[in-house]
C-alpha cells in the first residue's frame, strides 16, 4: 500500500526529529529512556489513523502530525507503565524501560511522556489545541481506567463478557477512536464526522482486540505476532474465548474447565491441549470470530455515515481490513 | 490568620466535592487510592497561593479555584509516585498508596491524577485554559527532571551546590512559582505581573526547601515537622548542608565527613554527633541560613515589582514569612 507507507514516512520523519530532541533533554537518565521505547518501532497504527482521518476529510495531512505525535507518545507511555505492573521483561524483542534501566526511571520517564504528549497539542491554535487536550484527557482516564479493570479481572473469580467487552473498549479501543477524532479535529470537522470516526475506530479496536485474543489460541504461526503460543491459556488470562467456553460450557465441561484452570505451568503443553479441545467442542473460535465480525461491522456502518469522499474512504475501509488479517 | 483561615476553607470546600465525586469513581481501585491521598491533608500551600496571587491582583478568589485544585492535583500525584520511588511507607503519619493498596494500583492512581490536574483545567475560557495547561505542562516536566536530578545524586560522589540548587528549584520550587502564576493568569494578569509572582514562588521555594534541609539537622523538635531528626544525615543524603560542609571543610575535617559518610546505620546517634560537631565547626547553620535569606530577599524583591495594592502585597509577605518559619 503506497499510500499507507507514504502516511508512514511522513510520520516517521515527524518522530524522528521529535524523539532526537527528547533524547538531548537533560538529566539523561529521565529521557534516554523515552527516546528508547519510542525508537523500538511498532506499527504506528494510531500515528496512521489520525492522519487518514485528517486526509478524508480534505486537510493536508501535514496538519495532524502533532495530533499523530500525541498519541504515539501516549501510547508509548502505557506501554512503559503496562510492562511495570506486568513485570515484562521484553518490549518488541528488546528489554524493557525498567529492565534497561530501573524500575524508578520507568516510572518518571512514563510520567515525563505522558505530559509530552499533552504538550505537543500546545502548537495547535487555542480552540483546536483545547479540543484535543479535552479528548486526550477524556481517552487518558479511560485508559487508566482500562487498565485497572484488567489487574482487576487477573484476581476476580467470575467476569461478565460485557464487562470484559467494557475493559478492552477502555484499555484499546477508546486510543483507536481518539485518534481518528484528533485528526477529524485538525480537518476543522463538525461534531457528527468526529463522532463517526471516532465510532469506527473504537469498534475496529474491540474487534482488533477480539482477534487478537484467537490468535493467542489458534494462530498457527503464533510466534510471528511476538507471543507465546497459548500463552493467555498457560496464564488462565480471562480472555474472550474462556468466558465465553465458561459461558456455553455444561456442567461436565464446566468442570473440566475449571480443573484446566487448576493445572500448574510444569504441565503446559497438556493444559493447552485440553483447553483448545474445549474450545474446539463449543465452536469458540466462530463465537470470537462472529463477535468480532459484529464489531468490525459497526465500525464499517460508522465509517458509512461519515460525510466525506467515498473513494477516499476506501483507504480506511482497506486499512481495518489489513489490520484485522494482520497485514499492517 | 483570619484571610488564610477563609481562603483555606474555600479551597477545602472546592476539594472536597472534588474529592468526593472522584471517590465514586469506577473502578473504585483506581479512583478511590486518588480520594485517600487528597484526604490526608496537608497544608494545602500551593491552592493558597493561587488564590492570593488571583486575590492580589484584584480579581475574586473564585475565578482561580480550579487552579488551585490543579496545583493539589498535581502535587499529589507527585507524593504517590515519590513514595513508590522512595519506598516511603508513610505520607503524614498514615500508609502510602503503595502500602496501603499495592504498587501497581499506585503507578496507575498517580497517572490518574496528573491526568486529572491537567483535565480540571479545561473548565476555564479556551484563552485562558490553554496558558494555564502549558504551564503546568512546562511545571510538570521540570518536576519530572527535578526528580531524577535528585535519584541521580544519591549515586553520585560528587555534587556542586549550584546542580543541587537546580534540583530543588526544578523538584519544589517550579511548583509554588507555578501556582502563583496560574492565579496571576485567573486575573487576567500581564506578562509582567505573572512573571514576577511567578519568581516570587520560585525563590521562597528555594528558601523554604533550604531551611528544610537546615531543620532536619537543627531542629529544637524535629518530630514535630513529622520527620526523624537528623534523618538526612543517617542516609547520607546530599543536603546543602552537607556539600557546603564538603566545600569549607580542610583535608583533615574532610576526611572526617567521608568517615562519617561509611559509618554503618547502627551506629546512628554518634554519626549525628559527629557530623553535627563538624556542621558546628563550620558554621554550616549560618551559611544556610544566609542563603535561604539571599533567596527569601529575591522573591520579596520580585513581589515588590508587581503592580498590585501594597496592603495587599503585605499579605503574601506575611504569608512568606510565616512559611519560612514553619507557621504555616
Amino acid at each position: 500500500m503506497k499510500q499507507f507507507e507514504q502516511l508512514s514516512l511522513l510520520f516517521s520523519d515527524h518522530l524522528r526529529k521529535f524523539s532526537s530532541e527528547l533524547d538531548s533533554g537533560r538529566p539523561s537518565e529521565l529521557y534516554q529512556p523515552c527516546s528508547y521505547i519510542l525508537s523500538l518501532g511498532g506499527k504506528r497504527l494510531r500515528p496512521l489513523l489520525a492522519l487518514m482521518a485528517c486526509d478524508l476529510l480534505g486537510k493536508d495531512t501535514q496538519a495532524a502530525l502533532n495530533s499523530a505525535l500525541s498519541v504515539e507518545l501516549f501510547h508509548n507511555f502505557s506501554l512503559i507503565h503496562d510492562d511495570i505492573l506486568d513485570e515484562a521483561p521484553l518490549r518488541r524483542n528488546q528489554p524493557t524501560v525498567h529492565l534497561k534501566w530501573n524500575r524508578n526511571i520507568a516510572i518518571l520517564s512514563g510520567d515525563a511522556l505522558l505530559v509530552k504528549s499533552l504538550q505537543v497539542l500546545q502548537h495547535y491554535p487555542k480552540e483546536e489545541a483545547m479540543q484535543l487536550s479535552a479528548l486526550m484527557c477524556k481517552t487518558a482516564m479511560e485508559v487508566c481506567e482500562g487498565q485497572q479493570l484488567d489487574m482487576n479481572f487477573e484476581t476476580q473469580t467470575s467476569v461478565r463478557i460485557e464487562d470484559y467487552i467494557h475493559m478492552i473498549r477502555c484499555k484499546t479501543a477508546v486510543l483507536l477512536g481518539c485518534s481518528l477524532q484528533m485528526g477529524a479535529i485538525n480537518a476543522q470537522a463538525g461534531p457528527e464526522n468526529q463522532q463517526h470516526l471516532y465510532d469506527f475506530g473504537m469498534n475496529l479496536g474491540i474487534a482488533f482486540q477480539l482477534l487478537d485474543d484467537l490468535l493467542d489460541a489458534f494462530a498457527p504461526n503464533a510466534e510471528s505476532f511476538g507471543k507465546q503460543p497459548g500463552g493467555d491459556i498457560l496464564s488462565n488470562k480471562k480472555t474472550f474465548l474462556l468466558l465465553k467456553a465458561l459461558d456455553l460450557a455444561n456442567e461436565v465441561q464446566k468442570k473440566e474447565i475449571v480443573s484446566i484452570l487448576q493445572m500448574p505451568g510444569d504441565q503446559g503443553h497438556e493444559k493447552i491441549s485440553r483447553m483448545l479441545d474445549i474450545y474446539k467442542i463449543l465452536n469458540i473460535k466462530a463465537e470470537c470470530e462472529a463477535q468480532a465480525d459484529a464489531y468490525t461491522n459497526q465500525a464499517l456502518a460508522s465509517l458509512d455515515k461519515v460525510k466525506a469522499d467515498s473513494d477516499k474512504k476506501k483507504q480506511l475501509q482497506q486499512f481495518a481490513a489489513q489490520l484485522l488479517k494482520r497485514e499492517v
